[in-house]
């Protein structure tokens, strides 16, 4: 299959779903929703809502129906980097090529345009629409699985830990459970979402949950080596800065070349866990490969 | 009918619930959740919850059922206070009588506290239990009704405002608009989703709005007042702050005087708009009294 493709196309169609969610009646705060739709708009890969399609499509779901959980859990992913490169955390200046969210407006409106973004995931994934999951049963637990995977047992206190732990030597265990929290749980829940709209038996849906927890772990080593060995300009980002802030990465740990082939296995095994699945696990395939082969 | 005993016994109620969905398994990130314990502990009103119950009460809905998403609402109210206290928004130092959340932890450990709050109050709606309100689409009409309140075009754009205005001299009208997004729509929730595990017609459920939004506003207005002229100690936080500030209140607008007669006649108007209903909304009349009465 021809994965650029068809990333390109559902890129296209997730950033014109996440535009038209925010339609901004007149009387509302300009800056504050410029400031969301900036940070939604600044070119991400949107790796998690097209994950999302793709397990519907693997298990022969409705792919459109998909969109709006998609758009919810981009929101969230989103909303997280705002929060996560503000000067109180992690301090960053530049994000995908362009100056963060309260560089660009201050650290209020990026403060509240990060709430207003995981606010309003939770606005998209409940409001009752004509879709075939009228399945309400299945539809709150969707909104469960989301908060669950982004709160305090998930996404948010792995990036507790990452700041905590800066500074002290972590082992591979405690390196590999602090981001299967911070990027593992979102990226694991964007599979099983999508799964909710197909049709998978349990033991399918436990392959996709290995996949995804795999894929989710060679993303943050791969994440990690480009931090070491990629290129600034065509990551849009520094490099060099886990080093500074005395973070724990798998290639400080591991070493440069250890970590690409930790990246590698980590692959191949998530593809073997997809081996129950037809051709329309196809591109959930692709984006396994593509996970370790990116170089932004 | 005894306001304070009433008062008391639910605040008990919800407090002792907040705590139990804090349970923390072993593995947890202690100051995280410790952060959000400590926030959510630290002795508020539970004003938003209590109207919940007491709403759904004079609707003869099951107050015991009510109690999960009276504490989702209390965690959004608290991480909107976390959040609105840090440095780059408010910067207030004392809360309740205690230090503010990033003065006691630190300003990352506020801010995904407070992200962590908000989030868990989604986690808790969308639960399912074996509650009366198996009624499921009614319940993503709750969580819906949630985000909205709490979002973009509700609180945080109230905040927003709230923010961008100070400094600037706001007509009557242009203050009323900007509470009611800050702490109106919230406390209009509040009242709406308890109202909705009772039974209450189309007519019942536009007093209750009418209701809400009166004593909402009744409730900034007082909280203004008690900014100029009440008792540190007795409030638990500095008076004076909004002047300093340059905020735009409702005192600084009409006048002390004239501000505390304002907040009279929202109440009388917000205990004439539930004339419709019977003894079981006597709470919901107890509480606009006391809204007015309070000095903290």
């Amino acid at each position: 299959m021809d994965l650029q493709a068809y990333l390109t196309s559902h890129r296209q169609a997730i950033n014109t779903a996440l535009l038209e969610w925010l339609q901004t009646p007149i009387n509302e705060s300009t800056r504050l929703v410029q400031a969301m739709q900036y940070s939604l708009l600044a070119g991400g890969k949107r790796l998690r809502p097209i994950l999302a399609i793709a397990a519907a499509e693997a298990t022969r779901g409705d792919t459109a129906a998909v969109l709006p959980a998609a758009c919810a859990i981009e929101m969230i992913h989103t909303y997280s980097l705002v929060h996560d490169d503000l000067p109180a955390m992690d301090n960053d200046m530049l994000r995908r090529g362009q100056p963060t969210a309260h560089v660009k407006f201050d650290e209020a409106t990026a403060i509240l345009a990060g709430d207003a973004l995981l606010t309003k995931a939770f606005e998209i994934i409940s409001l009752q629409q004509d879709d075939q999951l009228s399945d309400y049963s299945r539809r709150l637990d969707i909104v469960h699985m989301l908060a669950r995977a982004a709160g305090h047992q998930g996404m948010i206190q792995g990036q507790m830990l990452d700041i905590d732990t800066e500074g002290q030597q972590l082992d591979l265990e405690r390196l590999k459970a602090l981001h299967e929290l911070k990027t593992g749980a979102l990226i694991e829940a964007s599979v099983m979402i999508g799964a909710l709209y197909g049709k998978a038996d349990a033991a399918g849906l436990a392959a996709l949950r290995s996949y995804a927890s795999l894929i989710g772990l060679a993303f943050q080593v791969v994440d990690d080596v480009l931090n070491v060995s990629g290129n600034p300009a065509r990551l849009g980002k520094a490099v060099g800065t886990d080093s500074v802030k005395g973070k724990n990465t798998f290639p400080g740990l591991l070493g440069l070349e250890k970590a690409r082939q930790f990246a590698q296995e980590l692959v191949q095994n998530a593809l073997k866990a997809l081996s129950p699945f037809d051709t329309q696990a196809d591109p959930l395939r692709a984006i396994a490969a593509y996970v370790t082969e990116r170089d932004h």
